[in-house]
């Protein structure tokens, strides 16, 4: 099946999963941010793996849907600590529904993904119960990490890229792996596709602090810059301020301390001639190829289907500055 | 064992589980809350039952703990929502270490209590885990209805009956059932202990109604009747509402409308004359005769291990006024 077909499939079975249960106040929440749209990238990819190695859709699209609803219960939860107001456009779950239901849907959501697991067959279960428990674990820690940098004086790149691989790179290269689980993988291709997933999802969240900085506000729909407004410590700010010769340094202690006396385009050119933003680039390529190597390697995938799952991977980066 | 045994075994263990894992600011609240203190009555519950079924203490403990650490994470996440400043006479978690970092710890023990029973011995897993994961659900449903009930004008006896056994008593029934199915029960009997505990938690939730409001300060360590002061629709209330002569009513009314003008004094006495508080008493009494009927129907267990059960819930039960 090709992305289009699989896409269709994908949002008929999560439209069936509406929660009809009670009370309904804990429930329509989930309703509710399922239904905000998103482009439903980790149930997608659970797929397409899935039917590289000849999983049954049927038994895949409930596997796929445990991955979106546990990112959505993720964005429920960190929409509070973050204090966000807007999610895809609309109001999120707790400035609509209250703190405290927010809180609680979000868990109901997380246990759902379980109980939707254990009606997988006895054969495929146990492996991939295990992968997304340790998945949903080190999502959590990447989160705190998330928030302790906030107030940590230096960030290292070592633990940055530490923070992104759990937040983000973790859950989409489980959704790679267990994919191959549900169908025929040997076990190093499982492992293969975890790290290819792993390696995309790097190379995905540090183009996606480029293009918060340097792309366009109506391509990002985010105020230009978001990151740098909120002094958040990305490796694109990290290499800058170990990059930035001193005659430049002063420049950027001054934003530090009083953003309103420097403009984020100053910021921004200075992280281009100290050769932050070329590091990154080229940090984000090199993941970028070594994902691809791994998806060459594998063993039992046809040519076809390493080209649909490239091709998506590819379309996923390659978004415009 | 004797319960004082199990008690110690248990302790040690919990100590052992310290969460030594990193960032330490997302696990240092977990050590923290499970190091509180509190009387481990689920846990115990478990490990009394497991053993009157033979099962291992070795493979009852980390069973044990899990049901601990889930309870743990229920303190967690509602004393957020219920803005509590002490849990067992020391500050919540949310109090000593922030709202965001609460929720994400709280978030984190739910999954480890995945990662726990993932351990267990195959012919055990599954039931075990299905029986969990349906009571973390009703934990979750028990707690939205129990906010809902705040807004709702009335609230019905069958709907505060359902709400403390999804809210309490659930998740003492699947600690009963958890310790049978870790031994070699019947399914009948697997069930009668669920039953058994579920009959327990309403009562023990009933008599723990009519602490609040009779008990005294010292031994509830509480505000006299601070489920009164805050309104709290609890049977006693309900039964209270529906049973109040015309005359009195208008006493109830002043008092909803404003707290100041009545006495808690006085409520008190109109939930005792109008027959109230004997409801509640003859409810309370009535499950916990059904639970110990229970009991004593149980096929394959011992005279000897009925009379531990037993003394366990009853002394749960019979705390002072």
């Amino acid at each position: 099946m090709n992305l289009e077909t699989l896409h269709q499939k994908l949002e008929v079975y999560i439209e069936q999963q509406e929660f009809k249960g009670s009370p309904v106040e804990l429930y329509r929440p989930v309703n509710y941010i399922l239904r905000l749209g998103g482009k439903r990238i980790r149930p997608l990819i659970l797929l397409l793996s899935a039917q590289s190695f000849h999983a049954k859709i049927e038994t895949a699209l409930p596997v796929a849907f445990v991955m979106e609803l546990f990112h959505n219960f993720t964005l429920v939860h960190d929409d509070i600590m973050d204090n966000a107001r807007l999610r895809r456009g609309q109001a999120t779950v707790h400035e609509k529904y209250g703190n405290n239901t927010a809180i609680l849907s979000g868990d109901v959501m997380m246990i759902w993904c379980y109980k939707y697991l254990l009606d997988l067959p006895d054969n495929k279960f146990k492996k991939i119960i295990h992968l997304f428990n340790d998945t949903a674990i080190k999502v959590c820690e990447g989160q705190q990490m998330d928030m302790d940098f906030e107030t940590k004086a230096n960030v290292f790149e070592e633990e940055y890229l530490k923070m992104i691989e759990y937040k983000t790179s973790a859950l989409l290269a489980c959704c790679f792996k267990a994919g191959a689980l549900l169908g025929d993988a040997s076990n190093e291709d499982a492992l293969m596709m975890y790290e290819f997933g792993r390696n995309i999802g790097l190379s995905f969240q540090l183009l996606d602090d480029l293009l918060d900085a340097f792309g366009q506000v109506e391509k990002v729909g985010k105020i230009k810059g978001g990151d740098i407004q909120n002094h958040k410590k990305t490796l694109l700010l990290i290499k800058t301020l170990s990059l930035t010769p001193p005659s430049q340094q002063s420049v950027l202690n001054a934003y530090f301390q009083d953003s309103s006396k420097v403009s984020v385009s100053e910021i921004l050119q200075i992280m281009e001639d100290c050769g932050a933003k070329k590091y990154v680039e080229e940090k984000a390529s090199a993941f970028h190829h070594k994902a691809l190597e791994q998806l060459h390697l594998l063993r039992d995938v046809s040519d076809e289907n390493k080209k649909i799952l490239s091709d998506f991977v590819n379309q996923l980066i390659q978004r415009e500055m």
